[in-house]
Formats: C-alpha cells, sequence, structure tokens
C-alpha cells in the first residue's frame, strides 16, 4: 500500500478532474445542482488494433465502480484540501457554502444506476451504464466511472478475441510486469471476464477466487549454470519438487538440443515415480515451428497428451498465425495438425494487458436529459460529426434475437416505449434519415431488455454474479452473435438502431439546436 | 478505496506472479535462498511509437517502488492465503517450512538497491536500478518493481518529447478518464516528472503538490441550452463565478461563428470589472487553422496575451504538425507566427496517459551476480539475438562529458573500475567485437557516476527530491543532450558502451557456455 502517497485521497472521491468540481460550484451557485440529471456511458467506435476492428465489446467494470461509489465520500481531509484551492488572484476557489453542501451530501448516497450486466457484449453508441441523480454529484462521478469503465471493457474485449482464436484452448494472462501500475488489478479482473482463464498474479487471484498460476523463469536456470550445475539438474530439482505441477520452460540455452531433451529425461524420470508431468514452455523463436518440433520429440518419447504452452509477444493476430501455420505444416511431420492445436496453451502478457494496438476506449459520458419543472427534458449535444451526436432523452436498449435464435440487433427506445406492441418493429439508422430495418415480431424469437437497475438512490439491488458466471455469461452472448461480427479481421457490423420515436425526437432536437 | 477487493492483499506483497514465489520455494529448499544475488533493472529498446521511436528516456517511479517495499511484508493473511494453495493432487503447493520462511524474513528488510535518480536521461541496456539481496526475496521482488518502473519510464518519456515540441509552452496533463484504472496516479506522477505542468486530477495534485487545473465541459454549455439559456449565459455565469482564472471552452455550438465570438463578449465584460480572462480552448476541428482565427479575433477585440488551449487526441507528432502549419500559415493572415506559437498551452489526455504508439515500456529484470562460496559470481544468459545477451557482473554507469559539456556516451564498467585512471579511455560497442571508440581524459570536461545507493539493507540512504526538482533534473540533462538524440523522427543513437575489461568478462563468460 502507497501510505507516504495516501490512496485515501488519490484513489477516493477526489479521484476526479478539477472542472467537474468547478462545474458543481458553478451549479450549486445556480440553484440547479440538485436536479435530477442523466448521463449516459457509452463507446462511439469499437477499439480499433491498426490492421484489425473489433466487431464487438465485453462489458466489464461494474461491480468495481459500484465497490468505489460506495466506499468514497467527502469527509474532513478532502474538504480541507479543497479548501486551500486559491484562485489566480489569491482568493478561495471553492467557497464555504459550496463545501459545506459538498460535505453534507458527502458521496454517491443520492444516485441511481442502470446498467448492461458484465460479460455482455456491447455494441457502439448504446449506453451500457446510465446515471441519474443530483446534477452536481452526477457531474463529480464522471471521471472515476470512466476511468474504471473504459479500461476494464476494453481489456475484457481484447481477451475476449484472443480466446477465441486460440479455439478454446488454455489463456493465462501474465501481463503485470508490462501494466500500467496498479491498474494491472483491474485489467486482470477484465482479462478474466473476457476470457483469460488464469493469471499469473497471486494478490488478485487469491481475491477474486482463482488459483495463480506459474512455472518457472530463465533466471532458474542461468543460476543453476552459474553455481556449476546443468539445465538437467535444474530441472529436475523442479520436478522433484513440483512432480505434478510441472511445467518446464525449454529456451534459456537451445530449445531443440537442450531445452526438450532434457525436459524428456525429466518427465520419464517423473512418469516412473508416478507423477504426470504437465508440459513444456517455449518463450522465443518461431513458435510455430518449435510447437512441431517439439510436439514430435514429445510424442517420439511416449509423452503425447504434455502440453505445449507458448508465450512471448502474443496476441489475437500471432496466435491466429502459428495455428494457421501449424494447420498447413504440421501434416507434413506426420503430426496431427487439430491435436497439436489443442494441446497448446496461451500465455499473453503484455499486448492484452495494454490492449496492444489500441490503448483506450473512447467511450464518453453525456449528459441526455435534466429536470426543468416538472418533468425531464431530453438534451443533446451537437456536433458537425453526424455520428458524434449522442442519443438523447432517458432509454432502453433492447436485443433482438431472429428466428435462429442469433442476436441481430440492439434497438434504442425511448424509456416508455414498448417495443413487443410495435407491429412491425422499424429499426432506424442512428443518423441516416435514408435508411431504416423493418422486422416483423413473429420473426423474433426474444426480444431482451439490456439495462438493469443496479442502484436505487444509493442503494444496491442487483446481485452481482460470481466472475465465472459473468465469464458463462460472455460465452453465451458470443454463441448468438453472428461469426461474421466475432471475425477477427474486418468483422461485419452489428445493427445498433433506433426506434422511430427515438429517432424523431433526436432530429427535433438537432434542429432546434442549428436553427 | 476498494474495500471488497481488498487492496492489502491485491497491492500489497502478493501483487507478484507465482512463479517468483514457486522458485523461491525451490531456493529455499535447495538452501541457496539466502544467497546474495543481483538483479539489473535495464530496458533493451526505446519506446518506438510506430513512425518515430524515442531517443532518450527519463527515469521515473523510483520513489514509489521504495515506498511499495517498505510497506509491503508477508503477514498473518498473506501466508494463510498461500497456504491455502494445492498442487493438482491436493497437497500443499507451498510447504510450512517455506512458508515460516517467508513469513520470518517477511520484507524487502534486507535488500539493497542502486538507482540513477529520477528525471536522469537513460539509455537501453545501461541498469537503472540494480537490486542486491537474498536471492528469494530478490525473486519475489521483480514483478512489482518491473511493473512500476517500467510504466513510469514510459509516461515520463512521452510528456518529455511532447514537452520538447511544444517549444516550452504549458503542458497540461488531462487523461484519467482513458487511464488504465489507479494506474493512472502513476502514470500523472510520470507526467509531471517528464514535462506535463499540471494535471485536472484534484487527488494527486493535491498530494503531490500541484494545484489541479480545469476550465468547464461542454456539458456546462448543453446544461444552459437545455434549460432554456445561451452559450453566452453560460459563459457569463462561468466568468462571474471564476473570473481570475477563466478558460471558456468556445465549441460546443459554433466555434467561429458562436463559441469565439461570445467569449469575446464575456471577455469584454471582465475586462471593464478589473478582471482578467485567462484564455480560449478549442477542443475540435482543425486545430491549427483554428488557433489562426481564434487569434485574429481576439487581436482585433484587444485580447492579444489570453491564452489559446489547445486539447483533442494532442501528441507530439500532431503538435509538431500544429505549430509547423501555424509556422506557415499565420503571416498569410497578419499574425505574428512565432507570437501566437506562445500563446499556445496544450491539453493532453489519452495519447500520453497511454504513451500512444508503445503502450509498455519492456523493461526487464536479470540475475547478473550470485555469491559463491565467498565470492559473487558474474551471470549472464545467452540468446541467440546477440542484442539480448544482458551485461554481466557487478556494475557501475558512468556518463562521460564532452569539451562541450554535452553527454556523449555512457560506459559500463565492472564497479570496481576507476574510469578517472583509465589512459585513454576505450569505449566498446557492448556487442560488436570490430566496434569501439577512443577518447582522451582531457577531451572530457566531466565523468559522473549515475547510480546512487538508495537502500542499504532495506535502510534508506537517500532523500527523494521534490517533484520540482526532479523536473529540473530533467531539464538539465535534457539540455545536455545532443539536438540529434532529441530529434522527434529518427533520432541519432546515442552510445552506451563497455569497458575493455566488462567486455572481456562478457566474451568470455559468453563463449564457456557455448562449448
Amino acid at each position: 500500500m502507497l501510505k507516504k502517497f495516501n490512496q485515501n485521497i488519490t484513489e477516493g472521491i477526489l479521484y476526479t478532474d478539477q472542472y467537474q468540481l468547478m462545474m458543481a460550484q458553478l451549479y450549486y451557485k445556480m440553484g440547479v445542482h440538485e436536479r435530477q440529471a442523466r448521463f449516459d456511458h457509452f463507446f462511439r467506435q469499437y477499439p480499433d488494433y491498426g490492421s484489425h476492428k473489433a466487431g464487438y465489446c465485453i462489458n466489464a467494470g461494474l461491480e468495481w465502480i459500484i465497490d468505489w461509489m460506495q466506499n468514497s465520500y467527502f469527509g474532513e481531509k478532502e474538504i480541507e484540501m479543497l479548501a486551500t484551492q486559491k484562485t489566480v488572484n489569491g482568493k478561495k476557489l471553492f467557497e464555504d457554502d459550496f463545501l459545506n453542501w459538498l460535505k453534507k451530501s458527502s458521496s454517491f448516497e443520492s444516485i441511481s444506476m442502470d446498467s448492461i450486466p458484465e460479460g455482455r457484449t456491447v455494441h457502439p453508441n448504446e449506453p451500457i451504464t446510465v446515471v441519474t441523480g443530483p446534477l452536481a454529484i452526477a457531474q463529480i462521478l464522471e471521471t472515476s466511472l470512466l476511468n474504471q469503465l473504459n479500461f476494464q471493457i476494453l481489456i475484457a474485449t481484447k481477451a475476449s478475441r484472443i480466446k477465441e482464436v486460440t479455439r478454446n484452448q488454455l489463456l493465462l494472462e501474465f501481463g503485470t510486469r508490462r501494466a500500467q501500475d496498479r491498474g494491472a488489478n483491474a485489467g486482470i479482473r477484465a482479462a478474466l471476464i473476457g476470457g483469460a482463464d488464469y493469471t499469473s498474479n497471486v494478490g488478485i487471484s487469491h481475491v477474486l477466487g482463482f488459483p495463480p498460476k506459474g512455472t518457472h523463469a530463465h533466471s532458474m536456470v542461468q543460476l543453476f549454470l552459474s553455481l556449476g550445475m546443468t539445465e538437467l539438474e535444474a530441472f529436475q530439482a523442479f520436478a522433484d519438487l513440483y512432480p505434478d505441477d510441472c511445467i518446464l520452460l525449454v529456451d534459456t540455452i537451445n530449445t531443440l538440443e537442450s531445452g526438450i531433451p532434457n525436459a524428456i529425461k525429466v518427465f520419464g524420470e517423473m512418469k516412473k515415480k508416478g507423477h504426470r508431468p504437465i508440459g513444456i514452455r517455449l518463450d522465443s523463436g518461431d513458435l510455430a515451428y518449435l510447437s512441431i518440433q517439439a510436439a514430435k520429440m514429445l510424442n517420439e518419447a511416449g509423452f503425447t497428451e504434455e502440453k505445449i504452452v507458448l508465450s512471448n509477444e502474443l496476441d489475437e493476430l500471432n496466435i491466429w498465425q502459428i495455428i494457421t501455420q501449424i494447420s498447413e505444416d504440421a501434416p507434413k511431420h506426420g503430426l496431427d495438425a487439430d491435436k497439436l492445436i489443442h494441446r497448446l496453451t496461451y500465455g499473453v502478457g503484455t499486448r492484452l494487458i495494454t490492449s496492444s494496438g489500441d490503448a483506450a476506449l473512447g467511450g464518453v459520458y453525456k449528459l441526455v436529459s435534466v429536470q426543468n419543472g416538472g418533468e425531464q427534458i431530453p438534451v443533446i449535444k451537437i456536433s458537425e460529426t453526424q455520428e458524434k451526436i449522442p442519443n438523447p432523452g432517458n432509454k432502453q436498449v433492447w436485443r433482438l434475437y431472429n428466428s435462429n435464435r442469433m442476436a441481430t440487433a440492439d434497438l434504442l427506445s425511448l424509456q416508455d416505449e414498448d417495443i413487443e406492441k410495435m407491429h412491425p418493429l422499424v429499426l432506424h439508422h442512428p443518423n441516416d434519415q435514408t435508411k431504416q430495418r423493418i422486422l416483423k415480431q413473429e420473426h423474433l424469437t426474444k426480444i431482451e431488455p439490456l439495462l438493469i437497475r443496479i442502484l436505487n438512490e444509493g442503494k444496491l439491488v442487483y446481485d452481482f454474479p460470481p466472475i465465472q458466471e459473468i465469464r458463462n455469461t460472455r460465452q453465451k452472448d458470443l454463441e448468438q452473435l453472428d461469426a461474421g461480427v466475432k471475425r477477427l479481421i474486418n468483422p461485419h457490423r452489428y445493427h445498433v438502431s433506433l426506434t422511430p420515436k427515438l429517432f424523431a425526437l433526436k432530429n427535433e432536437l438537432i434542429s432546434k439546436l442549428r436553427i
């Protein structure tokens, strides 16, 4: 724990941007600070990794942002700190009346929240998390909410893409050393939601209830060599201590001439003693070529089931390349490619935890309605770029399933619309006046509302599922997503549409502002 | 604070990789766990942002890793958790004797550390931080040390590049919303070390002693519009409340037709009341073109000194482009380009905090020596790639300054070598046998040892300088670095060389292993 750097302050309610507090004070002074306001959290674009753009995202981060909200408040210390802030001319930047109100309102107790559950597939321009509450408080929440949700969605999405390409083989996360300081923990949680099966990180594994995974490093073999011993002796020592959990890293000296032969020797000794080795790990060189060679050597020695763990700057693209190369080359070496592919395990570090190729999700938090007089009036922000105009008002998101029980579109409606009673269902393109799609109710197998009530004026009204259940949710959602949408490169575009009523409201508000 | 996710566990000493603990147990069982071992932290490559690679890095992170080490230990709870871990066959993975030793050794109290101070320029393959201590404990430290130091060096380096290209204009960090969960705080600290002048993040600003900076968001103007008021009224309200700290965001409706004219109107009113506006902020569109137009409009209204703050996906390349375009175009509009460039301020978010283009520093932690018998013997790891072979042994890093008082090379020596007594100085290329450079002592103005003792068997023997001083260190180091090395694109390569003795040792160890 960082004592010197005071995590209570740096990770508490002051984990926000200065302008949120400056706007909050303005709203206080105008007397509108307690007006009910509604903000949507959504992203406009899937992560784009350069040569390849995602076709879906996996939602993640909800449980942690709620935990943060429930433990963050304006205490004595926070208020004291804000009271020290000065204007350019030496006056107090935050005045006492405002600070008193902050201290009194103090927390996120007044916030309601609806959200799409973690693990679900989500798409651009649909509200994923919806915050309703007093204007000033909901505004202060923005920074931390974006910080926490954007990152977990980003990493869960990357993990899902990597997991998909492995053909359901085991995926191990071990990126802590290249992660972003303590951001690693959130990233690892998201990776586990998105498809990683285990992580090497000990602390977060214990807290989330996963067994941490690990083998040994090159430094272990190096150490033995330095002390006048051999790679074989290093392997023997490791296997003696961990006879039932033994994965040997075979590339410290020379993979084919030293590492694998030594591993096979040790595996033979283990077998005699009644133990079953788990496998070997390859961490450098041409991993496709070496996998084939390793499989041949292991097979010849009678070790046909032992795993081959691959690591070294892996991501979805190079795992795909490795699998493609094995599919083509393994038969030339007398190996069953499919069997080899199913004995592979992947250790993924840097490129998962940093979402290599696109290291941030551009999620935003936009005001969509505010209380005026007795009613909640819809709000819009115009932009010269049509796609950047958010969808106004209080909304629900519906997922429509076709006759094959596959998700065919997400439909945004105003909150009071009853989608099931619309005959036929008209799905408007979000921006293009000329594009729409008509669906007959009888051709749909399910219409599912995605936004679920999480917080009711600060009170938790939702049972957070365990991560294993979130992982199942993701699995189920992916099974109901067209292969084209899941395609690694140039995926088919999933439809996010508007009801006619929402589309009309959006255009009405735009026209008013453009006059 | 994340109560539910138990930061004491997830960010304490178990913030490490499982294999470190597995190796530590093996060393314990072999009885070598308390042998003095030495590990170097270094990186092999500068960050490579795609089209442009860095020519130097800025060191950062030291104070925080030391703070972490001093507050992390194997307590009851940690040992209990490790005791629950099972092997595949249901036995205890970590045995009681080892766990008892862990609990007794418990912390990093036995570790000594030398480091290059924060804020200094650092280069590939030179030890930046050197850890000496009992083998098992030094091994467990690896993950967290890499996690914390790699990230801060990465972000300090990116910030430095961005700051350099602004021509010393004010640089504001505001990336928290796109940062990696709580990694943001470390990233912001590094950004401030590297060249950002302020951050928008409130908590970390207070803890580090910087005033947080902020203006207002589009949502403020939106809110006024929704309540039936105007952009002008929004600006007036903001200026009334913050008359001496007023920066107006002018692109919510239309920058040139609405935002800037309204800002000028408000600035006029402020001036009459005796206040001085700070400036405007542009957050969309062609920022070079709009800067010129904004300057013209502001100048015509008599506001010739007010700042123009630019933001929107800025990084070193597009700031450079904006400045280049202004240099060419401003005179055509009757403006002094240099004066305009010096009224610009930059707000940088996503691309700084994620080190856009290269989101991880590949820093490693390699065993370089270990106690055997009475002496500390040098260790090497061979690799088929020549550049990946680390420099063995206990070393010092020297910076050599030429007759112009510019840094001309960093020289790695063995620890007992006296560089000042070598006539002439021979600088070996780290890998290429045929390349060397000869320097005469009398042509050097300074020979400076870079590694400083920080921890002496757990005891802090170093005074951490305040961040402002670290910022000055960086500034001074950059002034002593050739312009070619600092060049944005395709920088000249700074020399990191070996003494003949170190070079000979490296080759001797390689030959032994290759036999």
